[in-house]
């Protein structure tokens, strides 16, 4: 085997980008953002980890390896990830077959970019960690501190222990959430796709709005949904949102997760649709709530609650303040209505592929005292789910020095249909 | 905290599904498969547990906790699992939010449905597998011997160390695959689902092949297909496909796993789309490749080998044969005709979730040398990827004991439109 990999016959040796790291006149890839951002990102990845005493980080998660190189596909289905050397440019690892996406879309040097044979591919013989391990070791990192994403969908248990047994001479260790820290504040890029994604999922509730009715399916009323979603507005179209749907009516309405079949929604029940929309990869989640028919009194009440108390939790939503803010005020105001809530009431969102479009860092709970800063963006999340029941009215927020930004704009009201 | 879970206050004490292990006067859930044929799968699962000396089985494959149970929603994007003890009624676990949506989708009793606190949720001070392995001690399982899929998504190096702390005197070991391997030979309920999901994807082809023109963007074509998608057929509905629509035209066709963007389809380009009907979380795969113009000899040539070669690969495709003979054949042929190909060619498909709508056991290579059996799905997934075109033609088939049935009816040469 060639220790480095097989970059070179596999993936051709051009360079790409320009920028600090490559000259190249032949760029054919239009990035979503500036090279020097993706450097940025990069170098202020390499300050964390030369503060943490970190000298090569194994970055499995595909957002964060989206974010530090522009990486792209669905391919995270197979073992990948980016490589990042405290001291030198990272490389992308990934299946041979996957290479020629890295070169359509990281904004690396193709000289970076190393693939496995196929044969590791879900073969329960070889594991590409062991191929990786090997590439590691050829680079000279063998007897390196090395930080692995612990607590990551894309980095199982296996993965781990083929790197222990491969690298006896690393000293391992745990970086989980180095890199999503660091995508907490917002760059203006970044919050011009989250503005595009607003647009979407406005335009995504509108069409709910428009169709809902008793007795449309809840099938046919997701398939309104995604399609708008996809179209998007304008030219510009939506990506596929690192959650489907959601989509829960009646006595299932009790239960947040549950996504749609082809029953029908019938007079007499609250129904929410928590949706978003979905622009380069860049999240604005947004749940509405919908009753068909006359609502009674304790959806009322609920609606009544919920709205008082996201606007009360809103006001302490800025530049200053503690995640824990916005939740004590909400739940505060939500006990004084005589409703109560045992989840958490929000979380940071931006850049995300599926199986969760939050980042996985803060979340609006008590007990989580991060301080808010300017460009910081949440999903800021009330739920409220009883066993027969349910009501969701949520907004994407940007932090800002003063009242927050809601990033979309569709009326919170519970909206009735007869 | 009680060391039995929350399960009696959070999840109620209902005994919801009749069958072996429960009698209930209210069943208010329509499970997709008999209660008896998800008893046959834990036993079988049992069986083999008892065959490979493993007394607790964690499951944490969302496809496994599906076929095991029938447990379904989108909520795993938190740690949570199946429980199968070799002697005893399986146990779900997981958030407190989503022990509502156990009790509307698996078949357990209310009693096997253990949740854990919001507070463990994605807060890296804790760990839900601290508190699983609270929850295993309680049941006295403390010192068994315990198999986890170590290679899964869904089970995080975290989690394994998580319980290798917490458990200090179990016998923990790998059981990666162990459930997917039980699920190769579909039932005639599960054919029956895949056959509709057939029906669904026969149907996105048909309205593909309709609006595909020069000019149109990929976003455009997505929301057409993913629309019917979810629309489905008649009056039943598909569901999300475990991997979204994957569009490539142009140079982008030399790389597998690209979504789509804004851009339009052009004249003098290839564009394949893999996509999956979808129902009940079943899947059928299906690949098609246009033409927008005329095509030039080298993609002319492409199809001709691909066709041939399929056609020579599907004979072998019997009951009694290796998974590596259709491979072996598909690639002579494919080498008779001038064209080489590194990668496999499929993989055993059916119940799934996001990532991979594959079950991650047989593929379609030289070198494994699984017998094929009757009922075994696979999609045959022959692609030619290169550095700047690609076309892919593929079938889902049911392995028989004479020729394969393909289960979509969906015209395979390149469609060609000016």
């Amino acid at each position: 085997m060639n220790t480095k990999g097989e970059a070179i016959d596999d993936v051709g040796g051009d360079v790409k980008a320009p920028g600090l790291w490559g000259s190249s006149e032949e760029q054919s890839v239009v990035l979503d953002f500036e090279v020097s951002e993706y450097e940025d990102r990069v170098q202020r990845t390499q300050a964390r980890m030369a503060e943490l005493g970190i000298e090569l980080l194994i970055i499995t998660d595909p957002s964060n390896m989206c974010w530090l190189t522009g990486y792209d596909g669905w391919s995270f289905y197979v073992h990948q990830c980016v490589l990042v050397p405290v001291d030198d440019i990272p490389l992308w690892f990934g299946r041979g077959a996957d290479a020629n996406g890295a070169k359509l879309t990281a904004f690396l040097p193709f000289s970076r970019l190393i693939s496995y044979p196929d044969y590791y591919v879900q073969n329960p013989e070889v594991h590409p960690m062991d191929y990786l391990a090997d590439i590691i070791k050829g680079y000279g990192w063998g007897s390196r501190t090395i930080a692995m994403e612990m607590d990551n969908y894309y980095f199982s248990a296996k993965c781990h222990r083929s790197l222990e047994y491969q690298l006896p001479n690393a000293k391992l260790g745990d970086a989980t959430g180095l890199v999503n820290w660091l995508r907490s504040v917002k760059s203006d890029q970044e919050l011009i796709y989250m503005r595009k994604a607003a647009r979407i999922v406005e335009a995504m509730h509108k069409r709910a709005f428009e169709v809902i009715e008793p007795g449309i399916t809840k099938k046919d009323l997701v398939a309104e949904l995604t399609y708008t979603g996809i179209k998007g507005v304008d030219a510009e179209g939506g990506d596929y949102p690192a959650i489907v749907p959601l989509v829960s009516t009646g006595r299932e309405a009790s239960a947040p997760h549950i996504t749609w079949d082809s029953t029908q929604l019938k007079k007499g029940d609250v129904t929410f649709f928590e949706i978003a929309g979905c622009y380069k990869r860049y999240h604005c989640p947004s749940a509405r709530s919908v009753f068909l028919g006359k609502p009674p009194q304790h959806i009322r009440d609920a609606e009544k609650a919920l709205l008082e108390s996201m606007e009360k939790a809103l006001e302490v939503a800025r530049a200053g303040n503690l995640c824990e803010d916005i939740a004590n005020m909400f739940l505060n105001s939500l006990r004084e209505h005589g409703f109560d809530k045992s989840q958490r009431c929000g979380y940071s969102v931006g850049l995300s592929y599926p199986p969760d479009w939050g980042e996985r860092t803060m979340s609006i709970r008590s007990g989580d005292t991060t301080e808010l800063q300017e460009n910081m963006t949440f999903h800021f999340m009330p739920g409220l789910w009883y066993d027969d029941w349910g009501i969701e009215i949520t907004e994407t927020i940007r932090i800002t020095n003063g009242a927050p930004e809601c990033l979309s704009n569709v009326p919170r009201p519970l909206l009735v249909k007869d």
